[in-house]
């Protein structure tokens, strides 16, 4: 067991369970260059307030980045008798450079250092996953655009609904990624406040410059209430909110992704070095891949629910509770980034099967609204054009005919509002091109949308 | 049971049962404004773009105002039959308008009806509840302000850690409830998108003009991919988060106020009318508003997670599970709502008992961080004298003296750096003043503080 | 505004924003059987040990009797200005009998109270649930019992594994429901305990005989600890787990039916009673039943979080937050119910398409296990009997052979173990038939299983 | 990498990254002990029902021992590049035994192995988790029997209520929690069912005898169905459920020693090696290990919620999403197991502060229900004696004086039924003394209670 840096009024030494059981340092060790890079600019700032000399400023922050190297490199491991990452850098500090280490936690408390430190991770990590889902987009354009020209069944209800291109169903995932990077963004700004300085609740009677810190550490702003400073974890569950929603995404896309590898649709293939085996069955090749990533959505979510918990109910200021926010925390990220990062791979070894996915569209009747809107446009009001288009789908079912297959007049005896470019609609190929809303479907639209996403996220040189 | 306006290829009806388990109109009834707002505009459209007659516009508009104020006056009350609020205004329409009503739902599907109708709503709903969170953070700060010097124990682990001034205290809440505020605008940002037009999933092949219906609805963007448009919740989970996070916000605020009322604590009252009696016990005064406010984050919490499972693993584009966005979303709506309200009346009811406050610091040593810093400001490196301090303060508890009541003796047995001066720092009040550091809780930045917030909230002219 | 029957150490009304907000009548009242069921024990208990008399017990009885039956009937509706149901109660009662309803409260708190009329509502839902599994299992073996002898392809990972029966992966619901149907029954055992008599959380110093009222309620144990009794809600966490991990069953199996019933899989159909329509297209018939089946397991689940979450960090014994149990748990069990009679309703709307399921397993190489089990009995270890399938499979999909199609030279040609026995291997059906375990897919398994769970549901006679 | 024992009909090797984000191993090597135990009674199984020889069975058995031994000491740590356990166990059995390990996986596929190696854990830690809620027990029952003769405020609302003693308010809790350990033995009786045998979901063609397997490890069922023995995790959920219970009771029991030990409670002391130092503050002694196990509650209910999210929606058999079941078991284990062995530590190291206690009572009108029970005795209806007593008591806080202060008038004043054996009641001991009830907080309920558990928990010997 360490010597406490706090056991002043203690007689008594910590019993060994509470130690074992009130530690963080196995986890919170991970955050080691963000607590030096605070304490280096906390002494940054002690030295400039004159609070310590400039001699003791240089030790310190000489003693800090050989703390920083060796927890980097592995030289220095703490061990589990430390409670958290703060006391495990001080104390190594201790031992590099002296009594000087004393003066590194003036005007500081563990309440507002692990505020910063977790600020400082969350900015960090942030940029990571903002990084990840760049690159799962670049995958998923990149996939569109091979495929660009390829039609496929549109579904809902996981029903032939209305003949789509593949690249724009391709591009509504962009575009629920854009939103998540947005959220980040978002988020991004509330942990763009500097805490230091907070103390443990009621700030310092000492002349420290808490804006100084800020400019150093590129914060955009300084938390104004002390006792908010070290008691917020808001940005913390706004994060994990974010991720949950990405894990939500990336469950709706794997489990797509499974369904056309099946062999029932077979639109898909993948790559085999992204496919597993199976131990007994010799003849299997799984998309392991999607199906772990569909799954982790639910810790993903298990994390939000976690933190949310740990908040309910908790009076002011700090509370040890407070310490279950990292776990959820960590989890949540390196998940999220696996689970980008992956996926990107995977759409970089995704083949469509073109003739199989054209074949599909046949005989499906999902051109039907086209239909109808061909009579609206020729004046016929839509629930009526509903209705007949409906009796001519129940005909063709009941005769077992394509509405490829049909003729003129089978039309005509639905509608004599059917003339003989009707017949053009019966492709699904023109369903699509006759499609002229923004943001439908239609080959111009998606191809003004590909070209866009594409410079957008540099595919493509302006 | 109605005839459905979709039935043209059924043979046979839908069976009673499936009727009644499918149908929303017992709740998206509730959505009637927003259904008919967004099909005024939609009509208003169809006209502009010549597909349909100003003849059947004018008549459609008289219609639906019509169906609009039978709805908000009660004179109709849709049937159990229908399935939605869509296909009961629509029939009611038809029975004032006649055929005309056939052409309303021209290029236009209920898929992106309802993603209008629900944005329309969270729009609403959002600047409800910036308004009720307004309100509550206006009574926060106007109790602050009552009592704006009144000094307090400070809490970390529940345990007396620093005085602090009651007003800073509330201020903490005002600032997390102004991150809610900052997140719902955030959030209001991505529900501001206009959907309609992009149909089932597909867009449409009629000439209409989206950006027109956007204009008429005060939407800033219109949705760029018809698929994502009738596929996307996210609008909505990323409010229901918004709201969980304030139900954790309130229900650690409540709390507190339970704790505070209880005997124990005795700093608060509540006027006897927030205050609810026992069917048994005849002396109960129970703080029963604040613990349903603790109680009611539960829900919140379960709304969210509710619409994050539905829309879990779920393929693309719109499925029925997505019905089930609603009813949370309502009752998250309706309970923050309630509870911002009720928080408000209550803070309006509250005293703080001084005399019991202030007692309350008599003995309990959180002065000894003070004392710290001085000597920290004679050179003393922090560490030691932290130890110095807390050696103090075990003598003061073994020899049962307040160190409100030690001599200057005590103090310089502990150290010789304390000079007569440091005798005021014993007094808990003297320790709030010598607080300097900007966001502390100094009485300088502390009513700086609430000179702002009484601007930016309008209680005080600029 | 009712007059409160606490109200005697109150000199002023409760505000009426803080009635509307504590009130509990719009949802609890639906809880007016067990309410008064619970009085008549009561009174009963009351007049047997001499608290109130006879005549008083034959009055209040006869007054209790009526007031259900106008809450039964509707000729009594209470109106928002009640708190809650007893308040309600009490109040009609005083109104039919005078004032000898003041007697009906007499060693009795609306904590333990409503902890009882809970208790009661719980054990009837716990039947009423137990009863629409036990339908939902009828159900699926009658279809099970229907295609008693149809292949399918047995998935793992949604590709095809093994060959394996219908009625076989149909009795794996069987056995979850079965599970479901276990898990209630524990939870009965708990709910089963009589708390009346606890009063607020001390228990009564009146004659009270707390065995007698369990006896005429039908309870096995009385409560042993008047605290636990009034603060006691895990009986409901208990029994909302139990509903939401059916919610996940049918989530399940309602996921399967959206599969089977896609254009791609073929494998089921539902009659179209049992089917939607769209507002757009014309051609649709949606599976919406098994989608809202499917996205109402999001609703369980957050059930199930809010009420964990109002029960985290709460003291003893009972706080207001508790009112928050009963919403979340009228929910559940409504929502499950329903759930479970449309899939009981659905299942005996659904026909498999035997062409399309057999044909499925065409070229699938799903028989490679058994082949490699043929191996290892002609002593070849399992691993090198799996590698041999393995590039046998190999082999097959580059020459584009089935295994269906394969000679005696090729199996050979893989290890000269196989000999022409092996060749009925390579057809689906007799891989099922081969099977030999316990438990296993083999035609003798499944029909001894099915058989069995026949009788066990009284589908046949024994 | 490991050649993956699966890799037959593979031509090309799995990508580094999908190895990585696939691997199991890093957490699932926690279950080498049942996976080897599991294969060891497969080996006995396999050669007596002669699928390898005794010679075969016996080298295996030495090997697979060595392998658990090797594990078990750290001598055998397998790399990251297996993908399981299972994987990296059998590779070790072959590197020690040659070919022959081949034979092992006979008629076993990984995910029945699996589910039976998890079924193992779950009941190990069924029981390791009863054994720690009985030592928490214990230590509560000894806590209440050194205070047995204590009375304090029994509270609502975090009001007092009434007077209870010590014990009874402690007694809730060993109710509570042995409610816990019921739910865990249903848990285990549903856990405690044998699945391997099954196969990859099919069963097996070899003639396996899976009742003797069954046997030697201890099972008391088989599964019946193959399919659902693969695809079934209800029992982590069940127990995931019930440990998250178990979390909420102790949020609740660390919530009242937070409060107990806050200084305006001052009920409670805890001895100081469970209590811990502040960085800043040099007089803070906090109750951190409360704190932590009310906030760890958290994470056991994202654990559960990870696992049900996980299982939503997925279609049968096996599916790898299912690999994410074992990191929240593994977490939730942990974390409970560790709170329940820390708290009952703490138990046996607090101590109420007597004086505090008793003197908390005065003044606190908690007397008033049994006045009015008085009142009740002598005729009067209860809600006519509520009013009196609330008179009584509006009219002593009007005066100050406490219910112990008054006199025979005053009593009489308020209805003359009281006569002066009612001054007694006036004493917090004597209400606490004339309870009646079976449950109540009367000493003679209590004592039986205590003595009872003290029996069941064998702390006095029968």
């Amino acid at each position: 067991m360490k010597k406490k840096l706090w056991a002043g009024r203690f007689d008594k030494a910590m019993a060994k369970e509470v130690e074992r059981f009130t530690a963080s340092i196995s986890f919170d060790k991970r955050l080691f260059r963000y607590d030096i890079e605070g304490s280096l600019a906390h002494v940054a700032m002690l030295a400039r307030s004159g609070l310590i000399s400039k001699a003791d400023a240089t030790a310190l922050r000489r003693g800090l980045k050989k703390v920083r190297d060796e927890l980097a490199n592995g030289t220095y491991k703490p061990d589990a008798g430390y409670e958290d990452i703060h006391m495990a850098v001080e104390s190594r500090l201790k031992k590099h450079v002296g009594p000087v280490a004393d003066k590194l936690h003036t005007a500081r408390s563990r309440n507002d250092q692990v505020a910063l430190d977790t600020r400082l991770f969350v900015r960090g990590e942030i940029g990571e996953i903002d990084g990840g889902i760049n690159a799962l987009q670049r995958a998923i354009v990149r996939c569109a655009w091979r495929y660009r020209d390829l039609v496929m069944p549109g579904f809902t209800h996981l029903q032939h609904a209305q003949p789509v291109l593949f690249a724009h169903h391709c591009l509504a995932y962009v575009e629920m990624l854009q939103r998540d990077r947005e959220r980040l963004s978002d988020c991004y700004r509330r942990a763009d406040c500097m805490p230091l300085g907070a103390g443990a609740l009621a700030g310092s009677t000492l002349p420290i410059d808490r804006r100084y810190v800020a400019g150093l550490l590129g914060f955009k702003t300084v938390s104004r209430n002390s006792i908010d400073a070290v008691s917020d974890r808001d940005f913390i569950v706004e994060f994990l909110a974010a991720i949950a929603l990405i894990g939500i995404h990336l469950s709706r896309m794997a489990e797509e992704i499974v369904l056309w590898v099946s062999r029932e649709f077979s639109y898909m293939e993948i790559d085999l070095s992204y496919l597993s085996g199976s131990s007994l069955m010799p003849q299997k090749a799984n998309p392991d891949v999607a199906e772990l990533v569909r799954g982790k959505s639910g810790r993903l979510m298990g994390d939000l629910v976690a933190l949310l918990t740990v908040l309910k109910g908790v009076p002011l200021a700090y509370n040890r509770d407070f310490q279950e926010d990292k776990e959820p925390l960590f989890d949540a990220v390196d998940t999220v980034r696996g689970c980008l990062a992956i996926m990107a791979g995977l759409w970089g070894r995704i083949g469509m099967r073109r003739n199989v996915v054209e074949k599909a569209l046949w005989g499906d009747y999902s051109q039907a609204t086209d239909l109808a809107e061909y009579l609206v446009a020729r004046g016929c009001p839509f629930r009526k054009a509903h209705e007949i288009v409906g009796k001519l789908v129940k005909r063709c079912i009941r005769e077992r005919m394509a509405l490829e297959e049909i003729t003129l007049d089978v039309l005509r005896a639905a509608s004599d509002k059917f003339d003989s470019d009707a017949l053009s609609i019966l492709q699904h190929h023109t369903g699509v091109k006759r499609k002229r809303s923004l943001g439908s479907t239609s080959p111009r639209e998606v191809m003004k949308e590909l070209r866009s996403w594409r410079k957008k996220l540099g595919l493509v040189t302006a």
